[in-house]
Parts: structure tokens; C-alpha cells; sequence
């Protein structure tokens, strides 16, 4: 089962990388083995070139399991997705320029999706004629505090999907590494389309 | 025969992936197996990693053939293009950020391109200096009502090379894998210049 | 020696094509074999897979060799090349977006590039500190006059590296296909630069 | 130790070209052997394809070392920045469209980048919330002037990951080919953030 699972995130940084969405060693990438421990990419990893030595336990706590690897600093957010939702079979943070770039321009802590067909990719939708909404925190170096501020706005209403760190990145997840992909992509998409917008309805 | 029909979707998928158009298991592809039946991709699949395993065959009504596989929710459009023009051999569906955002930007129901070499590139055209019109029909989730307006459309005057749908993508066919594949190539290459002039010309 | 000239196209083609200036069989190539024949593309093919019995030979009038395959329709522009300058290899007609658009808008008929080392590409340049004049042909259907406009704008005064035909792509050409890549790529990066200049300045 | 550090050089070069960043000759790669000499690339070679064979060796001073391969124009500015600075172990030299444009529009001599999560992948930031400044040299072509310039700045304040030279490209450098590669990426990054940050926010 561990081979599958740390084959998931070698393939899914590969992938990543091509896109252009993890350049300079940036992002950090996880898939949950079991109720209380997580497998998650060790720090300072180029992760378009990862292999499993590259990957390390964590415990619920984002606490390391039996490895000498540093794990990432974010490792809390993953850890503490895996706590908020037990559905949650992998998380992939990634860093794009739209993502970057969006969620520095929207000024507000909610970046609003609406009318594209691809909003279906993300799970549970399934029309264009909806609102997608993806909450963006602001951007600090304090992941217990990030962690909290998550653990807060997913008690009044949990976030599915993806959310975005301003000026930052995504975090995006999945029942599984497959759908965990899926919702990247369609964001990554989402957000490359709403750029265009931006630029050229003006 | 199947197997070249069945390679050259799997192919096709492989392409349109690299090319980005075909994001988050988005588009579905087809190719005419005979006056009443075609392949068609499989629901949920990601069209760049394609196997044959993942096609199935449907009659003229958009009923599965021995399969266990659910077909594509827009196959209605695949067998209606099959049914509207006998020498239509092949239609590739697909999500790109251009066709997207053009068909959104478009209010009318007309795209209409001119001036461009790459006009060329669709059956018929052979020269830039004349007007290619692709319509753009309004997103619904209802495919047997698009599928309707698409036969209503066609009655009025038959389409060509491909059509938008907004907010959502684009559909192009040919009378082979290889036409549809050029129709696709050169009508994003035209949305990508449009999109150009759009952002420069301001 | 054919060898090694067919092979120099084929490998031009799938790397133009990687680079996605040669989408839906657009674009053709041709490489000088001796003072009156060359190796051309024959018109139709995906230049992006070619082989090397999608090549013909023509002579320095463009017409066919031995050969049953049909020659690209701007087979006289080349064969004007050869014939304008006994130093010219090679030559690889292209379309991208932004040689398509930069030629769309610029007015006049000389695309002028000032201020970037990569003018340097470009041979018997020395200096970003100079100007770079590229001509703007526009575009026609007659390849008989659009290769005496080339005549006789060569006869007032010699192009070097390269012109665009407005709306349709560039032509570039060097003393053999090393040099002629290296004035494409050169001026294919000069075109992506001036077009953001253009976006980015207003 | 020879054979891994030209390697480091031949791989890079391969990467680098697969970004766009050395198109058309442009770029030259170094990594240092020791304190008084350098592997550097040789002039004129297409950097994405590079053999162990493209490159030479350069004393502190720029000379070449027991080789008949011409060393680039601007080896001067890699040995200035090895005698700057004894840490440095790898420069990476590269011409975006991002760089070259950004280069040219910023009227300072410095780029300031702020704001970014991955203004930390370059080594000694810890924060997004802090400024990263890059200086930016007017280009020339008089390599000794350029390097004199170099050192006449480094002697007031140390420069930092990298500077650009106006409408030219980018140095990037680390303490060893990894490091140099992962401050050319990060960078690279945020000059793509900083043109779209440009384009949208107006």
C-alpha cells in the first residue's frame, strides 16, 4: 500500500513540474496512509524530481514518524486537512503564477468562479450555473497560526476542494491522488481563465 | 479496423493533453465506426491517459452497444454531428482557456475570424481574405436540448469545421481523425491570434 | 549529402512543431541541395511528422524533380530565395501567434526591433544598440506576385534574416539549417518581447 | 570531480532550453573548479545541447586554459562574480522574454519584488514579507566596462542570487549548480508574477 501511495506523489510531482506549478523546489505534496499518519515530501526537494527517499511519515500532529528527513514547514496544513475531513485522501500545494497572482489582486478572503463549464471537475458540481467559491487566507510564516485561521473557517462552513494563500499558492485536495489531480487541474484552469477575463473585458 | 479507429482516439487523447486543451478528465472524443455506430470516450477519464479499455461504442441515439461504460453526458452531440453529415468521420471535444474565455467574451452567436492564413487550415477556406463564422451556442446541461438547437441550427445552414459553446469549450470534426485533428489545431490557433488582437489592438 | 539535408528538415519540423509555430500542417521547409534544386515539404503534411519520403526536390523555377508528391504552394518564395542569394541554405517558413499578430498591427510595412541583445542572434549584428529592420510583406494568395514584390524589394535593397507576410507567419533563412533555427528562434524571442513591450508599456 | 561538474553544466543547459531561457545561442552557463579556474560554455553552441565537448576551461582572469574552443563573450562576468565572491559555485547566464522586458521597463536600476511566498526559495529569505531587490546593469557591449560595474556596486553593498542586465537577461547564481538553479527558477517565477501583476493591476 505504501509503495502505491508514495508512487502517487513521485507521479503527481512529476506532473506538477511539467505544468510549470512547483518550480524552485516550491510546494509540498502528501497522501494519508491510515486515521493518524500521512506520507509527506521532505523539505528542499525540487518536486519535479522527487523519489520516495524524498518522502517521509508524519503522525496527526505533523510530528515525524521514524525518519531523519526535515519534513516541510506547511506540513501542519496537511495534517491538519487530513483532521478536518476524513474524506481527505491527499493534498497537493502547488505555486502558479495565476494563483499567485489572483489571489493577491482579489482583495477580499473569497475568490468568486462562476459560469464555466469546468467548475464540474471539481466534485459535487455539476453545472456551469453555479458559484464556486475558494477562500483565500492571507499569506504568513506562522503555519500553527495559518492552521488555526483554517481549523476556524472550515467550523463555520468547511471548504471543499481547494483554498488559496495570498500571493502564495493553492492547496488543493481529493478523496484520492486521482481526484486530488483533478481538482488542481480544474482550478489551475479556473484561474488561468478568469486571468484572461480580467485582462480582456477591460 | 476498430483497432485503427481506437488508436487514433487514444492518440488524439495523448496530443490534446500536451496541448493543454482537454485539463481535469475534460472533452470527449469520437470516431464514426459505420452509418449507425461510433466509439465514444468513457465518462470520467482523463483524455490524456487514455487506453482503448476506456472506449466504448454507441448507436445513432447515443445508446451504449455492449459495454459496460458510461458514456460521455455530451455523446448526444457527437451522434448528432454523425447524424447531420454523413461524411463527418471524427469529433474532438475540448476545454482550452482561449475558447473559453473567447465564447464568454462574444456576446452575439457568431465568432468571426478574418484576415488570418491559418484560415486555410479549415476544409474549403483557401484564403485569408474571406470570413470563417464559428457559432457559439449557450452553455446548458441539457444535452438532448442542446443537441436540438444544434439540428435546429444546422437546418437553417450546415456548420462547418467546428462550433463554441460558452463558457465551456469547443467541438471541431473532420471527415477522419487527421481532419479533425488539423480543424482543432488550426481553430485554436485562430483563437489564440484573436485573443492577441483582443488584449493589443486596445 | 541528401541525407544529411533531409534529415536537417525532418528534425527542423519536429522541433518548429514543439515549439508550436508550425500548428495544422502550416509552415513549409526547404533546404538548398546545389545552384539549382532544393529539398522541399510537400504541402499538406504535418510538419511535425515528417519523414523524409514527405520531401520532394524542385528546381530553381520550383518545379517538381522526379517526384509524384505535390510541392507547398510557396514553394516559389523559396526557390526566389535561393535564387535572390547564392549564401542562403536554408529556409523555414513558420506560423506563430505573435509573428501573426505583431504583422496584423503593425501599420507599416517594416517591423522595427531596437534595444534587446538578442538582435545578436541575428548574423553580422553586433550590438543590442542598433536597429533591426524585418520587412512586412501583405498577404496574398498569388505566390507569382508575392515572390516579385520579394524581387523587387530585394533588388532596392537586400532582407536579411527573415520578413513576415502580415497575418500569415515569417519566413527565415540562413546559410545553412543551423543558422536558419537560430534566426527563427532569434526572431521568434524578439517578436514574443515586443509584444509584451507593446501590452506592458500602455 | 570534473566529469560531475560538466555535466552539472550539459543538464542545465538541457533544462534551462526547455523553459525558453537560452534561445538562439543566447546564454552561457559556468561552474567553478577551484579558486583560480572555471568550466564555462564556449561561444556559439545552442545551450540546450550541449556536450561535455562545448565546454572549456577559463582561468580568474577570463583566459582560456589549454583549449582551442572560444569562450563566450562574457566570461568576464562569470570570473568577476567567482573573485567577488568565494561561495559562489555555479552562474547560470539567460534571456527570458520575462527578464528582457521587465529589464527594459523598469526606468530604476533595481527590480524591487515583494510580497511573494517565493521570494524564499532564494537562500537567506525567510519571509514573503520583506523586499527582494535585483539590480539591473544598462547593457553594453564592452564586457570589461560591464564587469567593472559589477564590482564598482559590489563594493558598496554585495549583490544577492542574481542581477539583469536592460534588455538582455539574467545572471543567476548559488554555491553550487543546484542552488544556482533554484535561484534562476525562483526568479524566473517571479518576474513572470511581477509582468502579470503589471498587465492586471492596471
Amino acid at each position: 500500500m505504501s509503495d502505491v501511495l508514495t508512487h502517487s506523489i513521485v507521479e503527481a510531482g512529476r506532473w506538477i513540474d511539467s505544468q510549470g506549478w512547483c518550480p524552485a523546489t516550491g510546494g509540498n505534496f502528501s497522501a494519508r496512509i491510515d486515521a493518524s499518519s500521512a506520507w509527506v515530501t521532505a523539505s528542499g526537494r525540487h518536486k519535479g524530481e522527487l523519489t520516495p527517499y524524498d518522502l517521509l511519515r508524519v503522525d496527526s500532529h505533523g510530528q515525524v514518524i521514524n525518519s531523519k528527513l526535515k519534513p516541510s514547514a506547511e506540513t501542519l496544513l496537511h495534517t491538519a486537512l487530513y483532521a478536518l475531513d476524513v474524506n481527505i485522501g491527499a493534498v497537493l500545494h502547488t505555486h502558479s503564477v495565476a494563483s499567485t497572482v489572483l489571489s493577491r489582486l482579489e482583495a477580499s478572503n473569497t475568490l468568486v468562479l462562476h459560469g464555466y463549464e469546468m467548475q464540474k471537475s471539481l466534485s459535487g458540481n455539476n453545472t456551469h450555473d453555479a458559484t464556486v467559491a475558494i477562500h483565500i487566507f492571507n499569506n504568513t510564516q506562522d503555519m500553527q497560526a495559518l492552521a488555526q485561521q483554517l481549523k476556524n473557517t472550515w467550523a463555520k462552513s468547511p471548504l471543499q476542494w481547494g483554498f488559496l494563500v495570498r500571493g502564495h499558492g493553492l492547496y488543493a485536495w481529493g478523496k484520492d491522488m486521482v481526484e486530488a489531480r483533478r481538482h488542481l487541474e480544474g482550478l489551475e484552469f479556473l484561474f488561468a481563465c478568469e486571468r484572461d477575463m480580467m485582462l480582456l473585458k477591460r
